[in-house]
């Protein structure tokens, strides 16, 4: 161990244990808290939270950083956490500190706004705090461009925050070939729809009866309750303590079966990505996946090429009708995969179907470049929403709630982050590939043998953390980087033949 | 608000976030975290907790709570915090940190030694752990009295820790009445004993419906879900952030119906203490009930006097034999109510029923004497042990197991602890005495009405947190202190009527 990073290891332990304490926060108030907890326990967050931030942003720590830079013998771990930190650095510190925490004041109050103009299904209450929060945004943007060395444009900057390496200009290629190729085939299968009956997902499934049966499939699929929880909350998400101590929360709904069967098979691959890094990385900062996108890989790469394929569902099939026997009576495993691969253009993103998914995405792709480089009239927002909705869906928003209000991101601040979604499902697709040229894959899916899968990418992806980037992964792996082709044609050729079949 | 105290606020607030968590994690730990996490989780509880001391103990802190000494105009709650604060320096600051870190070591270990011990049944295992134990005790003990102004035995400062104002001398005489009174009361019950027969109480009662009526029953109390949480843990325990997040655990045993339902009748009492306590005090070291004994006086009174009561069950046995319409076919309420307070000398003080339990500390407490004072060798204790149950009890451990090593307490370096226990089995008989006196009590338990009890014990005891100790609480509301009388006048009084009946 470099000496520097001896003297950096205090801050970095105690870093960890702040960051633990309030990941356990968010996982009891999404999970167990009760309703009239949440005004004090907040006020003990925001002690904690601060904390963290001094602990990782002090003159100290700035010192060890700058020495660390000119340190040529590091190791592999101890460079991704140099340039974890670092990149930390840059963006928080050229923020001025009275302008940084107003800004917090503003994102801790801006979601129950959004949550309000959703419920009333009104644009115009959010939409002046829409402005400020890009107006700060924009703001800080410029600090930190100034502070920069790299001249790059500011939906650039935001990008970079979320899936280092992919800026506008890889982005645009990707969704121009996605509208060029998708579009078309979405019209195509639309068409066709109506072949398809899933009336038998929407019947009555106990949430009991759920809770047990999606446990079982998290574990058919590998996920560990030695180092897991799973448990319930409003929205899905998975999160950690670190390697040994991987939680996920799947949303049950009574009349649809699917919900929380594909949002469970999701969360398990995130959680698979974070039981999976190396033990010698957890609880440091280089400890936890790599990018949004190479995570959004793993969980796409389980709910949709691997969890939507029949073989798949061959060993667990008879299973989930054992446990729905009326519901289920009718239903036969070829009618159950044509239902859970139906395509059908919709409103909403979170339940959109695999092939019309990345249209929504390329959508606010599209709207954040013009709100961030074109200075676009805010107001105007909901009109240019449905207005591509419809050119490249299909579909036209009735209500702000089923439109412009229905993802919580932006009330967050959360801008340059919708495009990793669309990467990691087009990484997860590149990886399948892959995973079908260098194992049976079929075989194991149908013998519900799911070890070698495993081994495979915690060995090639997982257990690196942060010491590889996305592309260094997968040039690793597979002697290519990232390349969508391979998610094109991966929706071609299943849905071409899926339609083309009935 | 005092200027001196604006000062010391932000080390509170800083304590009370950092207790946050660690009650979290605690919390978490018990009822939630995956086997596997303990390891990794520790290192990060360890550093807040190191961060919690220093955040307590520091020069600054010191300086501030000396100024505040001399201040002459602080608020009740001021004094409450100042005082709280003050004793724990006088506890830590006189230990070397480097001995108290070494003794931390040690009772991080302990209690998985004495595990071990009682699952071989084997004293000798525990032994030499317990020695060290005692003997940094010892060590600390005479650090304290050396740099402390009072001059009191070394045990009367280890009472003084959990329940402050009852030394050796008030509890010599409490457990000699109790000795004198209830050994011969043991006696006459204990020989009339097979007459109750509550073989209905260990049928098979599916822990599910336990659940359902648990929750239920904590309603009944006064238990507030919006305010709280109630979950399943091995050991049963109340927990609480503040007054708006209090949380209980229950354990349920498949075939023993009575352990879940005092058990979460106990915990209850124990939250309702916490929930009450007011919000100008939450939050603050003042803000948590006022002493061990006086807890142990809300959940025993809840438990055993208003739990264990005719009057309390007629509006619920219904429900409960509905829950279990099979198991309770044939048991009426006053079956039920004799099965209840059936009494019978056991080994194991947390199986004890209310007429024998206090006899469980008593023999505790003169071994913590015994060890603290006369410097009894500790290979001796099983001995010891064996032979007093024998006398107060007429029972005799054949095993460690049974005997010595059933609490964990010791293994913790909880000496001085115990004695609260029969202190707050005895408070809630004052309590119980008095709230007969200004409320028609009988009548309000029939119908199911707690409110008045509640806003009673709010306003009597509650919401006083640490400003009032725990005989300033009972001389203000009944106009007298701490008085076992009540407690053996209240078991004469049952005991004698319920077994001279049969």
């Amino acid at each position: 161990m470099n000496k520097i990073f001896d003297k950096l290891n205090p801050w970095l332990t105690k870093a960890y244990a702040l960051g633990a304490a309030l990941i356990l926060f968010e996982w009891d108030n999404e999970t167990e808290a009760p309703e009239a907890a949440s005004e004090l326990t907040a006020r003990a967050i925001e002690v904690l939270s601060n904390e963290y931030y001094e602990t990782i942003i002090n003159r100290d720590v700035k010192k060890l950083l700058n020495q660390l830079s000119e340190e040529k013998n590091l190791t592999d771990k101890e460079r991704a956490i140099l340039k974890d930190l670092k990149k930390q650095y840059e963006s928080m510190e050229p923020i001025p500190p009275e302008e940084y925490q107003s800004y917090q004041g503003l994102i801790a109050r801006a979601p129950s706004i959004w949550a309000k103009a959703k419920a009333a299904d009104d644009y115009n209450i959010f939409a002046p705090t829409l402005k400020e929060i890009i107006n700060y945004q924009k703001k800080f943007i410029k600090y930190r461009l100034k502070a920069g060395k790299k001249k790059i444009t500011p939906y650039d900057l935001l990008l970079d925050d979320y899936e280092e390496g992919f800026t506008t200009k890889e982005l645009d290629v990707f969704f121009e070939k996605l509208k060029k190729e998708i579009v078309p085939l979405i019209q195509a299968v639309n068409a066709k729809k109506d072949k398809i009956n899933k009336e038998y997902n929407y019947r009555d499934y106990p949430v009991e009866l759920q809770k047990t049966f999606n446990r079982k499939l998290a574990e058919h699929v590998g996920f560990d309750f030695d180092r897991g929880v799973i448990k319930e909350s409003v929205h899905p998400f998975t999160t950690n303590l670190h390697n040994k101590d991987v939680r996920i929360t799947t949303a049950y709904r009574e009349h649809n079966l699917e919900s929380a069967l594909f949002s469970t098979i999701h969360e398990s691959g995130h959680a698979l990505y974070e039981m999976h890094i190396a033990d010698e990385l957890t609880t440091t900062p280089a400890g936890t996946g790599t990018s949004m996108g190479m995570h959004e890989g793993q969980s796409r790469l389980f709910e949709n090429n691997l969890g939507r394929s029949r073989a798949f569902w061959v060993p667990l099939f008879q299973n989930l009708k054992d446990t729905f026997p009326e519901q289920l009576a009718d239903i036969d495993l070829d009618t159950f995969i044509l239902g859970i691969n139906k395509s059908s253009p919709s409103l909403i993103r979170t339940e959109a179907d695999e092939l019309t998914y990345s249209l929504h995405i390329l959508i606010r792709y599209e709207i954040e470049k013009m709100i961030f480089e074109k200075d676009v009239d805010i107001d105007q927002l909901p009109k240019i929403w449905s207005k591509k909705y419809e050119e490249y869906l299909g579909v036209k928003p009735e209500k702000d709630s089923e439109g412009i209000l229905q993802d919580i991101h932006w009330a967050c601040g959360n801008f340059g982050y919708f495009p990793s979604y669309a990467l990691g499902t087009a990484i997860a697709a590149q990886i399948y590939a892959h995973l079908k040229q260098v194992m049976p894959l079929d075989e194991h899916l149908k013998n519900g043998n799911f070890q070698p899968i495993n081994d495979y990418l915690k060995d090639h992806i997982h257990r690196y953390g942060k010491t590889k980037t996305t592309n260094e992964i997968l040039i690793d792996m597979m002697g290519e980087g990232f390349n969508s082709q391979y998610y094109i044609d991966y929706l071609k050729e299943k849905f071409e033949k899926l339609y083309n079949d009935l």
